[in-house]
């Protein structure tokens, strides 16, 4: 499975992208980084240094994307969260790596393709680069063989509003671009990430567990958890776990057995004052006009977490 | 239990009202009326129509209120629903029972003083009436037992937008400020209406079963109902049946063992494309500012029904 | 949110009040304490030295009420829960400050008195209590805001009798004088007390996440709860965990959104073999007289204890 | 399958009669009766006349028993449900069959030895009869294979109060001593025979879906149950339905698939205001002392309905 990671690492971006790069019937064609945890610039350094950690330097082109969303300014980062550098404070080896040196939209539209028909591109951060993408290059969705996007929450709670998830809510107009694009899209969304606890205890377990040539990068997941566990404990009182947002999207997009989903007709709200950003779904008999996203409803998580961490052991 | 209606009669409300005429258990001090399913005016005079079909003629003040929202104009009356005269084009006989000659917030007002601690205040329109009471009267709310509205949705699909219920579509603002105030409220939405099924075999039922003095109250509903559900049906696809709003909230006033409930930090979304009159409810660990509203999530809806068509059989 | 606490302090009851210590939002404007877990007026005792452990040593008032149910006598003390002396056999260091030399009910009515119409009244004991202050003073309801109370259970086990839960078994005529006040009251029963599990594994992290103001508070937890949870595998089967009685009716208290509630028509049996002192709720069409009371149903169990420990990390 | 049938006819006694001599697979020994809806005596000469109306007139030997429960005095007899002769009012043809000139607990043993190790006895009354066959014969319980019995509620609301069923509250006592015998004994309760719903609609399909020589059957039937169902009606607010009692039971006897059980402790309150008669479970890890019943908690009612309703088809 050929896959074009869209991201912002991110601590969680990064465990994404050391997953699919340990999983053996994964192949990582490119990385883009737009802003949202980090600036875009700071995003694909960290994606560079995450190859480096798992033994893919260089191998795999990572190109910096936008770095504003389609309107407004952008605002503080998450520090809280992911710290000042992304990676939970926890300081990776530098790598002599190179981002590309081309505009993102069209080293998107390049990989697309370079594998047309075939490439599974997933989003773990905001859609700018996407809706970009769609707009210089109208036929950019025809390539993509399907989306998988961590975004958006249908019924659970929001993270940056009573009903509005960080990536969809950083640039709403460019969302509901990506969400009316002529492609198949599966949004794996609060309502799945929210219940899937990685913890403590299962990290310390992996530690004990995992190849001895993916020690390190455990041992990096390990260190940036702490940060990131605390940011998730200041904000949502969770002690020593934290919810599973872009790890759980790249394993429901190499195993989607592990979801059940619900396709929706959906636009996203760009008004308001609680629910700019916020997912629409219309069940209505006769619903607005829109495309049929799918939302991921259900989760076996304990399925979810234990394919995860498989691909550090193997 | 004393209460005061605030409606917008429409069929439902209708509906809802002579319930009350008919339960033994309760007294109504009051009627108002707002613009809504017909114009306050109209409302007012079906109001009244209806307290003569049930043997109440001038017995129970009718006030006419607010003609607009808070902010903005009307838009076209759902006469597909509620038909033109807002009875289900069924005339009903007229009646000499004139409105009350007063403003609607001081009738509202006197009626809360003269049962200070009390009354329970039942909301079947829009919350303009409400909303510019508790304006001109700061201790209103505080006189009020509490409040029992029909609007909103929390989980449902709404009826005016994919997310939005038309009594809070209806007038935003109005709701958000009523939501704030210092009282109990408890909300009958389309999580709980939209499930409980008002059919035409069981008004037919009804109309077999019911107590022969009460006869003309039930062929009203039943003609009226033809309409009502016509209009259900073109909208929803529904085959002789309709949802149960208003009569529903009634029903949940007297028992309100009917439904399971959460109370939820909750605010009214003004804004907006798909969203403004959107309930949005916090249940983040840290929410925003906003008081707790009791929201219906669950009816025994077979129970429900029985009660209300118990009224017309006794 | 102003609250005053009646309890029998008490392994949980002693961690309710912290809690309720540690909310910036709760004040405790007094503490009242009954017979159940201990003597009433070594509840007292216990609930000034927790005053002290939490650094309130004399700043909120406490007095020691009834040492007897309405009828009957006292069973033995369940020290195999507790402990002998309430505090889980823990001997927290002794504090100058003494009871309200006063009668119990003079003190809650007065309190009432002093913040009438915004006090929230929390029971963690036997109601005892209650209904002497509701004889003594037949205008003590209308002066509370709502009575949120642990007792009793609709649909799940009891814990003294296969369907009767202490608090309301230990002084039934009590409890049903209290339900039949004029006054909201929320049940916080075993329904959802018991599926809450409070964990030696999370009472550890708290341990470690915990604001080092209150590692004093925190320790004495831990140190409880090792003889409270034996008592809880002794009688239940449960291992290094225990149901969350009194803090979870605390934590319903500030936040009502981690349950969802049914009012039901409630009364107490007062006689039987198996039943004394059960929760009778009746939902028949046509059901006895008595009063709505609110029961908890259904728990975010993890909400409600991240929520709890939150209160010790900030 | 051998069964003897213990009953008070009783509207639906007499349709679970007509049933069980319908189906094909099954065999009535002998039938007895205990006071309940009509007096012992009046119920015997009912259940004769069934026989006769199904073609089986003095086939089946009938026994009158007890006429008062073990303990205290009849109420009146429920007419407004069962009418005055107990059969809905209807007057079913006079029979020349004569009732057993026998004490009832000789019959019911004699039956059951001359029928030993494969007779289920299905108990559609108050368990009177039971109790004092069990205390005059003490091998009784050995000798039969099941029991299968209508009675009682676990968690659904009672009918005679919050939460008693009439069967049971008519003689706790003897309840409990059935319950307590060495048999395995089925509780057909409120649970599962309140949520099926026996229609008039359903009964009007039958009319003209019956086998012509049952015919007369499903005349008395549809007959009896006007008055039957206005008595539910007026009690439970049922338009042209009822809940369907003891043909569940009957048809739990020969197709057990329709329901699902849990096996509980089991004891019988005998004492209280609200709760003398109620089925007390204990499912605590260390439960009191009581013998395992089981009960029935859900229900395929359409199934049960329809298996109903084939025998008076085929």
């Amino acid at each position: 499975m050929k896959i074009f990671i869209d991201c912002d690492p991110g601590v969680d971006d990064s465990i994404a992208i050391l997953f699919a790069l340990f999983r053996k019937d994964v192949e990582i064609v490119g990385i883009s980084t737009s802003v949202g945890n980090v600036s875009a610039s700071k995003g694909a350094e960290n994606a560079m240094r995450i190859l480096k950690l798992a033994g893919y330097e260089g191998k795999i082109p990572v190109c910096a994307g936008a770095e504003k969303p389609l309107r407004g300014e952008c605002e503080d980062f998450p520090t809280f969260i992911h710290g000042v550098n992304g990676t939970g404070n926890v300081e990776l080896p530098a790598t002599s790596q190179r981002p590309m040196d081309m505009d993102v939209s069209d080293f998107m539209y390049q990989k697309a393709c370079d594998h047309a028909g075939e490439l599974v591109l997933i989003s773990l951060g905001r859609m700018t680069n996407l809706a970009n993408t769609l707009a210089r290059y109208p036929d950019y969705a025809g390539k993509i063989k399907r989306v998988v996007a961590m975004g958006g929450t249908v019924y659970a709670s929001g993270n940056v509003s009573p009903v509005v998830e960080a990536n969809i809510g950083g640039d709403p107009e460019a969302a509901d671009i990506a969400m009316q694009a002529d492609w198949d899209m599966t949004l794996v969304g609060l309502d799945v990430t929210t219940v899937t606890h990685l913890t403590r205890a299962d990290v310390d377990k992996l530690l004990r567990c995992c190849n001895p040539a993916k020690k390190d990068a455990v041992s990096f997941i390990s260190k940036a958890l702490q940060h990131y566990m605390n940011g998730s404990r200041i904000q949502n009182y969770t002690m020593e776990y934290s919810p599973l947002h872009d790890p759980l999207a790249m394993v429901v997009a190499v195993d989607p057995s592990v979801v059940t989903t619900r396709k929706m007709v959906t636009r996203v709200e760009c008004g308001g004052t609680y629910c700019r950003g916020k997912i629409v779904v219309d069940l209505r008999e006769q619903p607005i006009k829109g495309r049929f996203v799918e939302h991921c409803l259900e989760v076996n998580s304990r399925k979810a977490l234990n394919e995860l961490f498989a691909a550090f052991q193997n």
